[in-house]
């Protein structure tokens, strides 16, 4: 029985602890495929090209987005990110299910052309708990913080349109819960409609 | 943070494997209240009163159905079937999650009184495993057989009215599907929006 994959696009505002929380998935569940986004933001000491994202010029970026390879794209905090279409529409017709990391307005975007995207927003147990955390990272000014404290509660009201939110609170929780998710999705009757065709 | 308990409803047919991963689900989480119905149907050997049903006249059965005493109530191969709605109710008002094992009938009555009651119907891999399995039980005449096999194709129908189906063919597969369900559920915005709502 050969089905569709399903695309799961998470978001989380930075500090959310939504990487740690991937890493877990990636690490408890086999024959995922993550989806590498594009960006033209500077990497971060660690992050590898191909790996973290696809590190790209403003340039380069810009000549993707023209010629149409982008399921979305997005200005953030001053940098584009974005997705290419292409491999993510070959494997989803493989069967294979997709992890896409990205933040809101993306995935509202690709939603509106994938309808049957699965929405999943990661959020600390409080927005205090954000703050505390964006704070404890000093790596960044105080006007960086409030940036992406602003950034988050725009974020917020958004995830009123998403279908799942996942809290990052006892570590492995939030992955479980993604993994769950996961599970529940592929039990739905419209997933296993074939089933109950047959008698 | 005090939110209703959520009502899941399991259906399957006879042969399915229903019973087992019940049991199952019951040993691995706690803290769930599996609700108790009531029936008209003689106890099997090793079934006991108030366990595995509230065993009862058919007088006991209808002076309980003219007092409106229950959520739902079917006749199924010959019996009454019912379940009493005062324990459901309060244990939900508590915010407790209960899961029901009831038919399909059934199943579709709750529904229209509990919208948001979740449903899930629990089948063997193929129909000729249910139909093995029936066979296997041997317990039955072949015309008893035959009957719960037409049953059984009659609520395969009715089941495409269902949010799950979860397969009981490995040993724990079910059961870990019906967790993954509860976990899920308990993930979407509408569960969690208070805690996005605080931003």
């Amino acid at each position: 029985m050969h089905s569709k994959g399903k695309l799961f696009i998470i978001s989380g505002p930075s500090g959310s602890g939504k990487s740690t929380m991937l890493a877990e998935v990636f690490e408890k569940i086999d024959n995922r495929y993550f989806s590498v986004s594009a960006t033209t933001r500077e990497p971060r000491p660690g992050e590898v090209d191909g790996v973290n994202y696809w590190f790209k010029t403003r340039e380069e970026f810009k000549s993707l987005l023209e010629a149409g390879e982008f399921l979305e794209y997005a200005e953030y905090a001053g940098n584009y990110y974005g997705t290419l279409a292409e491999p993510i529409i070959k494997q989803l017709e493989e069967g294979k299910d997709i992890f896409l990391d990205i933040e809101v307005q993306g995935a509202l975007q690709v939603r509106r052309k994938i309808p049957e995207a699965i929405l999943i927003f990661a959020i600390p147990p409080t927005f205090d708990e954000l703050e505390r955390r964006l704070r404890k990272r000093c790596t960044e000014s105080e006007s960086k913080i409030r940036e992406r404290l602003d950034t988050a509660r725009r974020e917020y009201k958004e995830a009123m349109k998403y279908d799942y939110i996942v809290v990052t609170d006892k570590p492995g929780e939030a992955s479980n819960e993604i993994i769950s998710i996961v599970t529940a999705e592929k039990c739905k009757v419209s997933e296993r409609k074939y089933l109950i065709g047959e008698a």
